[in-house]
C-alpha cells in the first residue's frame, strides 16, 4: 500500500497507548492518564509530558482528551447534545480566551471524499462572526467572540500545501486561537465515528485520513491551535493485523501453532503486503452509513465549538444556526 | 457482522469459480468457460449450464460475461471508450432487440451511500426516449429505442421491495428487455472498480452491496432481465480471510504452524467474526476515491447501453448525452 | 416563453381568488373562504363546491388550506415546530385515516432542480415503516401505520409519466391515501417558501413547477389523494405583468398614461412575450438562498406528514427522524 | 431590493455600452469597440481608455472581451470546445507568461448556492501543477506551468473577506498571475449562460452575483488579475425594467400612453421598488436548468484556462483532466 506505514496505525493517543505491550505501557514515567466513566460516556485525558514518552507513544508531548460514546452511531438527539456540551467543556478547560479573542477554524480534508469531508462539512455549521463584530448590540458582543472559518482543500486539488494556506490567512487574521477539524484514521472499528479526540498539540506532519505532510502548530502558526479529530476510517491493513492478533491470541486456535509468538514484525508487515497489494491506492475501512454519519458528527463538532466560543447565547440560539 | 454470509464472498460468477479448489474447478462439468485477453483488457465468459453446476458455484444456471481493465482506475479515456464499445458489443450479443422493442432500465442501489450509487448515477445518463417516440421523425426512429428508466431505491428508503415497484412499472410498460445496474461486491479489492459483470440470470435474492432481498428475474418479471454489475466494495471479512489464506499458503511463514490445512470453515467463520465484531454494522472495503470511480464507471455502463440500444445513432452524438 | 400559459399564474387557490376582480370574488356562489389570523401565522380554508366555480377559479372542486407564516424564510425553529404542527392538524383534519391504513407518500419533482426538488428532499425524511410491519412490537403498532415513499422522477429523466409509475406501484401496494408533496409557482413572490397549501382534489394536470401533464387523483388511482405543495417560484411572467399592474394602479404614474383601463389581456400578453422571449427555456424567480429554504421547508412537511401518520410516537422521537 | 442598485444592472461591458442612449453610445471619445462575428460566435472587445470613459460606463479602465455563443445552452460539444479554444486564444492574448510563471487561480462565490458556484465548480477542474513542480520530468516540464487553486468560499461563511483570504495567499505563493472566475450578473436574458466575459481589469467592489465588496486587483494583490466571469442570472429588476421599455417602446402599446419619454429614471425606480418588495431578499432569474449548465460551463471555464496555461500538453490530454 502506497502511504503504508506500520507505526503507528492510529491518531489517537489513547489508542497509541494501548497499543504497546501492558508492560510497557504500565512504565512509562512521562505519560499519565485518566479516565472518567458514565453511563454513556468514556474521556480519557492522556498527558505525554517528556520527550521519553513522545518517543515511545509516537506523538508530540501534549494533552490529549478522548471523548467516547458508541450510541453515537444510533440516531440518538439527547447523547449528541450531552456531547455536544462534553465537547464545549473540554474546549473550555483547554484554553483560556480573551472575550475579544479572534478564533480561526480550519476544517481540513478533501469535501469530495466522504470520509475525509468532516473538517469541510464541520466548518459549513460554525457561527461565523468575524464580519459581524461592528453591526452587534453592545450586550450581545459579550457573547460573541471573533470566529472565522475556512475549509481549504487539500494539497492534490489545491496545489498548496494547507500549512502555507493557513499561514497565510493567519497574517492577514491574526487569531488569538486557530482549531483545526480533522477526520482521523483509528485502529479498532469500534472507535469509528463513535469517538472525538482534542489535542492542544496542533496537528503534526503525517496524520489524518489524507496525506498531508504539514504541520498545524504554534510554532507554525504563531498562535496556539487545538486540533479537532474523530476517527472515520481504519486502515485495511487494521483488519490484516488484528486478523494475525487474534489467530495467536484465542486459546481456541492454538491448536493450529508452533509458535506465533515469535512472529515479527517484519515478517507481519510481510502478510499485510501479500494481503493489500498496491493495486488500490488507498484503501480504506468506513462503515456502508458513513455519508449520515459524518453529518451527523460535523453537526456535534460545530455545535461543541459554538458553544465553547460563544457561551453566553442559550443553546436554543446556537442550534438554530446547526440545521 | 449482520449479513455475514460465508459463501458466497463474491457477486461476480468468475470468481466464484476461482474460490472453488484446482481439483473442482476442473472438473465441474456443467460450467464452460471462455478467455480473451487483449493488451488491456481481459473478457470472459462463464456459462453455468446445469443444476449441479448451479449448485457448486452458487449462482443461477445462465451466461456470466466479464470485463476486466486494471487500467479502468487511471484517468484514461481512451481506455473507457474502449470498455463502453466493448460493454455494447457483449450486450447486443446476449439478447435480440427488435427495433421498435421497449428496454425499461433500473438502477439499483441507494443513491446517499456513494458505493451503492452506481445504479442510480448510471441511470442519469441513460438516453430516455420512451416520451419522445411520437416526436421522432421516420428516419431517426429506426435508431432510436423506446427506453425508459428509474432509480427505485431501496427498501430501508421506500418502505417497499424494489421488486414490487418494478413488477407494478413493467405492468403499465410493458418492456421487451428490462436491465438491472447494480453495485457488486468481489471477493478481491483489484476487480474492485475495474471490472464489469453482465449477466442473463437477473439478479437473485441476497446479491449486490445492500440488503437486498427480492429477485429482479425473468421469472418475476415476465421479460428477459439482463443484469449488469461493477464491484464496489470488498467485505471486510474478505481482509481477514486473505490473512488467514495468506498466512497458510506462503512459505515463509510455515514455520509458525503446526497445521493450517486443518483450519476448519467454523474455525475460520470464529475467526473473522473475533476480528469484525458487530459495532459497526455494515463495514466495507473501498477506495478512496470512490466518489469519483463511480461518477467515471457509471458514465460508462450507461454509455454501453446506449449505444447497444440505438446503434444507429453515431458515437458522438452518444457522447453529448453523457456529460 | 415555451410553456407560458396565461392563466392561471398560481398554483394557489387563495391566490387564483385574488386574481379576480374584487366584483367577481366576492359573488361567487360556489366558493367558500374562511380565514384564522394568528400573530405570525394565517390559515385560509377554500372551499369550492360547484363546477361553475371551478370554472371561474380554474381550480377543481374540492378543499383548499393555506398555511401562511412569513417568518419561515427566517431561521426560526420554533415557528417551524409550530407550522409543522399546524400542517400535521390539517392533514388529520382532511382525511379520515384507519389505523391499520396503508399511506402511500410520492415526492414529484426534479431532485436535481434546486426548485423543484421539495418532493424528493421531503420524502427522504418521512419515517417509513412498511416494510418493518411484521417487526413491531404490539405496543407500538398502535402509533405506526404502514407508510411507504418514493420520488419517481419527472418525465425527462424516467421517459414515463409520474401517473404510470405511480399506478404501477399503487396496483401492488393499494394504499387507503396517497399524499403528493409538490414544488408550486406563486403569483406573488411574498408567497414564495412562505406558504404551505395542503388539497384534498389531488393533482391536475398541468400545475407545479415542471412540466406535468398527468393527473394524480383519486380517479387515476382509485385511492384519495391530498396534494402537499409550496410555492418555490414566481414565473419571470409574473414579475413583467406585476410591472404593469403596478403601473396602472398607482395615482404618481397616472399621469403618462392616456388610458391603461382598456390594456386588453391580449396586449399584456404580447408585452410579456416582447420582455421574455423563448432563449431561456423555462425561466424562473426564485430567492438566491433557495438551496437552504427547500432543504428547511422539506424538513418541515415531512414532520408535518409523520406527525399525522404516527400520531402516537411522541414529538421527540418523530424529530429524530429527520435531521 | 436590499441591494438594489440602479446602475448598473449589468457585469458586461458589451451591457454597459449597449444600455447608453445611442447618441451617448457614439461618442464616447475613450471606448473603443471591435466586433468578430463567425457563424456561431461573436466576440466583442471593449477597450475604456480614460477616465471620463470610465465614469459613463461605470467600468475601470481596460479590456474587456466578451465571447458569445447562443448554442452553448444546448447540449453541444463541438461547439463547446470551440469555444474552450476561443477561451485560451483570447486568454493567451491578454497577458504574457514566462515558462516557468506560477498561476494562481481563484474561484469566487458560494458553493452552495447554484446560479454563484460557477468559480468553485470551475476551479475543481483545473490541472493543478504547481505541488508536482519537482516530479515532472524535463520534457514536460516546458508545457506545465506551476499552477495553484483555491475556491476561498464568501464572506457570510468564512467571516473573512476574500480579499483578505486572497492576500494573505499571494504573501505566501507569490503568483506571477491571479485567474479570478466569478458569477455575473447580465441585463439580458438572452446572455445568460451564453456569454464569457474576461477583463484584465480584475474585480472590482460590488460586481458578481453575490455581495461581493472587496476589490481583487493587481492595486490590491501585487499581481496582475484577469477576470473571467459568466452572467448565471438577470436580476429581477431587469424583467420590472425590461417591461416599462417593451411598454414604451413598441408602437403597438403607444396608444395607451400619454407620455413615456418623461418617464424618469426616478419614477422607474419607484415601479421597480413597488413590484419588487423586500420580502424575498435577493431575488434572482435563473433558467431552470441551472444547476446543469454550471456544470458544463465550468467544465469549458476551466479547459479554457488550463489550455492557455499549459500549452504543450496536446488537448486529448487536457480533455482527461475535465471529467
Amino acid at each position: 500500500m502506497k502511504d503504508f506505514t506500520w507505526t503507528p496505525r492510529t491518531d489517537l493517543a489513547l489508542e497509541a497507548r494501548e497499543m504497546l505491550s501492558r508492560k510497557v505501557r504500565e512504565d512509562i514515567p512521562g505519560v499519565v492518564v485518566e479516565t472518567v466513566e458514565e453511563e454513556d460516556v468514556v474521556i480519557t485525558t492522556v498527558n505525554i509530558t517528556n520527550a521519553e514518552a513522545e518517543r515511545i507513544m509516537g506523538k508530540g508531548q501534549g494533552k490529549y482528551v478522548t471523548i467516547e460514546a458508541q450510541g453515537l452511531r444510533d440516531k440518538n438527539t439527547p447523547l449528541q447534545e450531552k456531547i455536544m456540551k462534553k465537547l464545549a467543556e473540554e474546549l473550555v478547560g483547554m484554553v483560556e480566551l480573551a472575550k475579544n479573542a479572534t478564533v480561526l477554524i480550519i476544517g481540513l480534508g478533501n469535501r469530495n471524499v466522504t470520509p475525509d469531508a468532516l473538517g469541510p462539512r464541520a466548518v459549513e455549521k460554525i457561527v461565523v462572526t468575524r464580519h459581524l463584530q461592528d453591526m452587534l448590540s453592545p450586550e450581545l458582543k459579550g457573547g460573541v467572540r471573533s470566529v472565522c472559518a475556512i475549509a481549504p482543500g487539500v494539497l492534490g486539488i489545491t496545489g498548496m500545501e494547507t500549512v502555507e494556506i493557513v499561514q497565510g490567512i493567519v497574517s492577514k487574521v491574526k487569531p488569538d486561537l486557530v482549531i483545526a477539524i480533522d477526520a482521523l484514521a483509528a485502529a479498532s472499528s469500534r472507535r469509528v465515528l463513535t469517538t472525538v479526540q482534542l489535542a492542544n498539540t496542533g496537528i503534526s506532519p503525517g496524520s489524518g485520513v489524507g496525506n498531508k505532510r504539514f504541520g498545524l502548530t504554534a510554532q507554525s502558526l504563531g498562535a496556539p491551535v487545538i486540533a479537532i479529530g474523530v476517527p472515520t476510517v481504519v486502515h485495511a491493513s487494521t483488519i490484516a493485523i488484528d486478523t494475525i492478533d487474534t489467530l495467536q491470541e484465542h486459546a481456541p486456535f492454538a491448536r493450529y501453532f508452533k509458535s506465533m509468538e515469535h512472529l515479527s514484525d517484519n515478517d507481519r508487515k510481510m502478510i499485510v503486503s501479500q494481503v493489500l497489494p498496491e493495486v488500490l491506492g488507498d484503501l480504506m475501512v468506513t462503515p456502508k452509513e458513513v455519508d449520515r454519519f459524518i453529518e451527523d458528527i460535523g453537526v456535534l463538532i460545530a455545535g461543541g465549538i459554538n458553544q465553547a466560543i460563544h457561551p453566553h447565547i442559550d443553546y436554543e440560539n446556537i442550534y438554530n444556526y446547526l440545521h
